[in-house]
């Protein structure tokens, strides 16, 4: 990393921060475009003929980029509101029948599991789970046990899989492209959908984003862009056969006429008004990543300080991580002996240590981004050793 | 209006314009109020326990701002991105039975009418129409056309109907609250929707937002807020019965648990990570609104100045205003005799006058805020006179 990037982050100015798997920090120049962006919507603007070249230009060069980060053709993106919006949309529309089996691993986020929930309900689906919170191995061996569960939970009626590319729970990454190759072979094609909300930014995408049929991601999080925008890239396959539900005026082919059927592209599944400068901010986050190298160098990185905060957890007694290896990207759980962790998350947090708790498991996360710095690291330990010291549990 | 609140609106300063209904121009203090959250956001967080309090007393302060305005308890009003998804999203929900009659006047937004063709297909629901577009005339006789209409068309199967409160195109106001108490007479109870795209910070709405099940509005139109922000009003009745489609942790009555259910207010229709800045940016433009005066007199003054430019139409050879009548809010909709309106859109803005077409009926719309002042209609009227002047017709 530069030493740049990281002055361009306020947050992290008076605060030593680890919670980038829940939001990133905002470079200053990324408010400084969205607000130019209002000033151009205004100047130009706000609704006038002048005003759309700079909208569309604005919407089409982030889709552009995004299209090169994901590895799809730009066609096949469709912004949303946020990663949940990206997992459930496109879902609704499928050519669903009563007796499908949706198959959702034991690590998705509660949002996208209850909305499965709620779509199994209304269209009798049945929902079944397959586990991946248990293996903590080394990614080879998790890649071959992830296959192995999946292949004894496909049944003959399983007509979706929901995994998420990096697990937000324990850390692990999961082998999507494998996991669709293997779908591929089964005679019903289940979809794949795909939650990419630790993933975008962190670790390469492009091959699993390519092989899911949904792969929903949020710029507010590893891409360090602003909250309230999120992309989603879609197989033709998808875009071929789910209809939108959510429909708006960006839906639609001619947006003045409601029999003119809906765009065939990633466009389907966009609504309405969007707030135009948030795709400005965006852009603009990603483009100070570009500065700082392309994806296999900046997961390099982000897990070589995982690998040293993992490390160093090791040393300290009453503190157990969840993987028994290193972790393959940025995600750093783990427990602390006879300390509950929202507890925990709290005392650390009255030092200006922000880490996060999890529910299942019940657990602390700590997230390394590029910005993360060893005395960073230290100082969380540190912290950690001070509180787990044989006399000072509170 | 203050001199001050005209000045707050930097897209005013360099162009004559009347698409307040397409989007309304951001008061700077509004923008200014944005980046300070942003700054906020970043300093207390963005993702730590110091952050929560900010982001909670910024949604809920905009929530009161807004059940006030709305004349409804804050708890029965849920955020949505667009007043599209707050139309739509409720919808998908309600206990729908196969032959059910979706009825829709033929003055409804694309967008809608296309979300309610696709949820009939789904659900084999019929879609039914009736007539408002060609009510032209005075308030009392369009009211009572309405309910004339409406009686026409109501039938043992209806179970939905749709009416925007000002309609976008002709600019007429419809009687929601006397449409309401009619519904309530029918053996099925029809749900009301109400498209209030064009009604919040144009006209008093408490009434209205009252008697509806579903009353969607939006933030970036008279509201004079940002773009990508808008709320729904929903019945008592809306959320015991309705479930909620686009689920995310917001949705949930317990954010961790996929198993908790869903919030039993608005909250079961708000879906996951929002822009939290635009909160602070639509409540501030609420407040600067609110300096200038209550509802009443706000439609008064908006009234007076579309009242004046349709006088002032009426004086314009070959130019025929919809309305038979001045208009009972700020939407002048006309037409001018032998001149394609997107031709004509296009030449006054080269002139820096901005108007928008409309595709049913096809014409041009003027739109009259609180900001619109005697010397723009004039500089529209004069324009449009020497546009039509004999011999000058291009």
């Amino acid at each position: 990393m530069t030493s740049g990037f990281r002055d361009q982050l306020p947050a992290l100015a008076n605060k030593t921060y680890f919670n980038y798997g829940g939001q990133g920090p905002l470079p200053t120049a990324s408010l400084e475009a969205m607000v130019a962006a209002w000033g151009q919507l205004q100047e130009l603007g706000p609704f006038t003929g002048d005003v759309w070249p700079f909208v569309e230009s604005t919407v089409a060069g982030l889709r552009r980029r995004l299209g090169r980060w994901l590895g799809v053709p730009p066609q096949r993106l469709a912004f949303t509101e946020n990663v949940t919006s990206g997992c459930v949309l496109p879902l609704w529309g499928l050519p669903w029948q009563q007796g499908d089996v949706l198959l959702l691993s034991d690590c998705e986020h509660p949002g996208v599991v209850a909305a499965c929930q709620e779509l199994a309900r209304r269209q009798q689906l049945t929902i079944e789970r397959f586990k991946v919170a248990d293996l903590l191995q080394d990614p080879a061996a998790t890649d071959a046990a992830v296959l192995q569960r999946l292949e004894n939970a496909l049944g003959p009626r399983t007509r979706l899989v929901v995994l998420s590319h990096l697990l937000w729970n324990t850390g692990q990454v999961m082998p999507i492209a494998a996991v669709a190759s293997r779908l591929d072979q089964h005679p019903q094609r289940p979809w794949l959908l795909v939650d990419a909300a630790q993933s975008l930014g962190s670790i390469p995408v492009a091959e699993a984003a390519e092989a899911a049929d949904i792969y929903a991601c949020t710029g507010h999080k590893w891409c360090c862009g602003p909250e309230g925008l999120g992309v989603v890239a879609l197989s033709e396959r998808l875009l071929a056969e789910a209809q939108p539900t959510l429909i708006g005026w960006r839906s639609l082919s001619h947006e003045g006429s409601a029999t003119s059927g809906f765009h065939t592209d990633g466009r389907r599944f966009e609504v309405a008004t969007s707030c135009i400068p948030l795709f400005a901010g965006l852009d603009r986050s990603l483009e100070l990543l570009e500065g700082e190298g392309t994806d296999a160098p900046r997961l390099d990185q982000i897990q070589a300080r995982a690998g040293s905060l993992w490390q160093q957890l090791q040393g300290l007694a009453g503190v157990r991580t969840l993987l028994h290896q290193p972790p393959p990207a940025g995600l750093v759980s783990f427990v602390v002996e006879g300390m509950e962790p929202g507890v925990l998350v709290r005392k650390l947090g009255k030092r200006g240590l922000w880490l996060r708790t999890l529910d299942a498991p019940h657990c602390l996360r700590a997230c390394t981004h590029i910005t993360t710095t060893e005395a960073e690291l230290a100082q969380l330990v540190g912290t950690l050793a001070e509180f787990t010291a044989p006399g000072l549990i509170s």
